[in-house]
């Protein structure tokens, strides 16, 4: 594999990588830097690095992969601050929810001595930061890599290699199709989540601590998904703006109908929408995307 | 307590409160009636109840609690065929999750001889039908009861008992506040549910293969909503269809403010709408209506 690595960014993501390299035990040197003090303390004293660097540039000197795990708008910072230690044939890759964005910027800056492998493991959870960190975060789920089509194959391999030593599973396409499809499974659900609890929210105390207390009919489940880290949302929104906006606007149209629907009291179309998508938990099960425990298998009591 | 109970629609609700009060072991005989014929095979042969009537009338001749479990557009003629032979004394409770419209629904058959206490326990899964029903579905949940205010003291107490004899919190609230709350606490969440789903389900077979496999980046948990039996959803929508049009319209307002914010790449607005969003799970949390295991504590592998 490679013999030594470094994590730009030591959050959820970073940490997972780390503590996943570890308990695997193939990797002889794991190098982190992280440009927030309180996350280096963290990280110092739950002994996840093998060396801590107070600077990106140092961080990467012999590194055969270095791993960006920042959000999108410390991206560009980042690797003008490492371009120039790169290590010949050193590999690069990221862990962003968007893909398109992070091409632009490897290709603008343009590394001539290191090969860049756009990356993203679709394995978070609404808790951010070293502490949230675990071995297992990208077991059995997906990691997709968005490679340009001249990047050469046994670069590609490697990288994959890296991935699957953390039990993900690794899918290659290009950058166009991973934004399109990350707007629908993840990026507009975590629209319609922040909008739902900010309409939840939008009222007096005293109604809002009603809505608090029953929040077990159906809201709370939203409140996970919008209680995820905003600085890394407030990127990828701006960033893919133009695949959610086209989406929002289909999302909206349906809306309006469903509106209609319930206006006019129309029980038959309303039965044939909701029969169709109560289907699409199957498949989702099926695929091995869920586990069949009702109510997310919750504590019962 | 009670002697004997009826309990007319047998799915997830009515065969847990059967299961519940047969582990407390505090009703005499517990009388079943459903409509349909394969949910009273799964009865008989689940042992889910101590006599199976083959009509409602028939069903609730001695009973001194008769709760109806049924959608509420089968409300109305579960009452007038039941209406005659009610013992005298009998409470009728219910467990829809509107309760204007179940009130009207007494109102207009004004049982003579029986008090009416509509009830609503927050408490639904995702799965239907007695096979999903268990003992403790209702512990630590809440249930509303909205009884009119001439309703006598001493019944309404009544019927709390029975609902925190089976582990239930117990809340007195008018009918117009219960479906003002369940508006925001359920309602929205199952409209905006379904349509996510819908929206992402509505293209071609590529885009949805690819959408179901990447379904873990938000978009499964909004399948779990959106897969709540249809007939019972479809009900509530054509019966709380005043509130649900106002909260959805403030809703699609939020909306157009957050395609605004992305368009114009306002990233200040977008971070403080999420800051706000995140704090909420925290107080649901501390509220005790959620436990706090990450991604809901999801089997890792």
């Amino acid at each position: 594999m490679f013999d030594q690595i470094s994590i730009i960014g030591c959050g959820l993501i970073g940490s997972s990588i780390f503590k996943g390299l570890k308990k695997v035990g193939s990797i002889k040197k794991i190098i982190t830097y992280d440009n927030d003090k309180s996350v280096n303390e963290i990280i110092k004293k739950d002994k996840l690095s093998d060396e801590i660097f107070k600077s990106a540039g140092d961080a990467v000197k012999n590194s055969d992969l270095i791993i960006i795990a920042t959000p999108i708008s410390s991206f560009e910072n980042v690797l003008n601050s490492i371009k120039d230690n790169l290590k010949t044939g050193s590999i690069l890759t990221d862990t962003c929810s968007v893909k398109t964005g992070v091409s632009k910027i490897f290709e603008k800056i343009n590394l001539k001595n290191s090969v860049c492998i756009p990356g993203h493991p679709v394995a978070g959870i609404e808790n951010s930061g070293p502490k949230a960190g675990f071995a297992d975060l990208f077991k059995n789920k997906w990691t997709i890599l968005t490679p340009s089509k001249s990047t050469d194959e046994n670069t590609i391999q490697k990288v994959s290699n890296f991935w699957e030593s953390l039990g993900s599973k690794v899918k290659i396409m290009s950058d166009e199709d991973h934004d399109k499809i990350l707007t629908f499974t993840s990026h507009l659900p975590h629209v319609v989540a922040y909008n739902i609890v900010k309409t939840s929210m939008s009222h007096d105390e005293e109604v809002k601590d009603d809505i608090i207390k029953y929040s077990a009919g159906g809201l709370r489940d939203f409140t996970r998904i919008a209680s995820s880290d905003p600085i890394m949302w407030r990127d990828i929104f701006i960033d893919n703006s133009e695949n959610i906006l086209k989406i929002l606007n289909e999302f909206t149209k349906n809306i309006d109908d469903f509106k209609k629907a319930i206006t006019e009291k129309n029980g038959e179309k309303l039965l044939k929408i909701f029969t169709s998508t109560k289907n699409v938990r199957k498949e989702i099960i099926k695929a091995g995307q869920e586990v069949e425990t009702p109510d997310f298998g919750r504590k019962k009591n």
